[in-house]
């Protein structure tokens, strides 16, 4: 069954190649801005069914198409990846204010085709992330490792950012960007 | 500063590279057998204690030598790295049984020695890990892959594994073997 990821983060195929060794990467030309009044989880849900959905015309025969998209949010509002150095200074001030937890959302639309069978499947994770201080020299330093500007939030919790991170509650792929156990889940019966 | 990481584990190795670019490795020679009668957080501190004092004192000059110790845990029973692939199905089917939570805990010892003064930092980390089924199909594909046997409880939650991990709750980097966030506190100071 060919399978094909409507996503160019490196994180994203690092974690579908441990659930399948072969697969194509196809990257959605669609408009990946946030709609207003949407809560966080319509968010990345409806931007990874529209990646998904993209790639899914774009293609035929056989198929899975799988489209991810990640928001960081705190306090109601939603942070993408930031625009700019000065942006992604003041995301990091703003999610190590206060209490220091805000949530990772993870939307994922698996588009299969078999058959002539369509099925959709559409869902969201979300993992609690409880931060660390930081000093201005850390946010600094942060940045500095280039890491910060292609990540919702402007962090990645997978790299050197980790050792600011107190724990999480939730499933830690989601939190990188793509939730491999509901991944798999709705694939398994075909790989 | 030299920095020694006292393991040979590649996955405490990646770790540590987040956090410093230069480091050695140097693996202790002790036995690293549990000992009777101790708790699972005694066991952890007591062996990545002894691991990091071995290299200390196979070393000299100013130098930071971290040493770590995993295992994981469920219902006051320890578990370590498995004896054979049998011992490793059956402590998979025990931690996948009743409400499939189990704990990783791992130990963590820093020693440092700077201008003739000699600090030692010893602590340990619990995550909570809570897992999915897992069919019996489902066991001997993960051990097929050949990354169960080097690990304590028969599993690695950073591979293929993760798609029988429904949550944590705690540090993912404690999970992996090397309390990251720990570890960069006590020595942020000689970095």
């Amino acid at each position: 069954m060919k399978i094909i990821l409507a996503s160019g983060s490196p994180r994203r195929k690092e974690l579908l190649k441990l659930i399948v060794p072969d697969f194509e990467i196809l990257i959605s030309g669609i408009d990946e801005k946030l709609e207003e009044g949407l809560t966080p989880q319509e968010q990345v849900t409806r931007l990874a069914y529209i990646k998904a959905k993209d790639v899914y015309e774009r293609t035929n025969g056989d198929r899975i198409v799988i489209g991810a998209d990640t928001v960081v949010t705190k306090n109601g509002k939603i942070y993408g990846k930031p625009k700019d150095r000065n942006d992604a200074k003041q995301m990091l001030k703003e999610l190590i204010e206060g209490d220091k937890m805000h949530s990772i959302i993870t939307g994922l639309c698996v588009i299969i085709y078999k058959d002539g069978k369509y099925k959709e499947y559409i869902t969201s994770d979300e993992v609690k992330v409880f931060l660390n201080d930081m000093s201005d020299d850390e946010i600094k330093k942060w940045l500095d490792t280039g890491n910060a500007m292609d990540k919702a939030g402007a962090y990645g919790i997978q790299n050197e950012f980790c050792v600011f991170v107190d724990k999480i509650e939730g499933n830690y792929s989601t939190a990188v960007g793509l939730p491999t156990q509901k991944l798999y889940d709705s694939i398994k019966e075909f790989i």
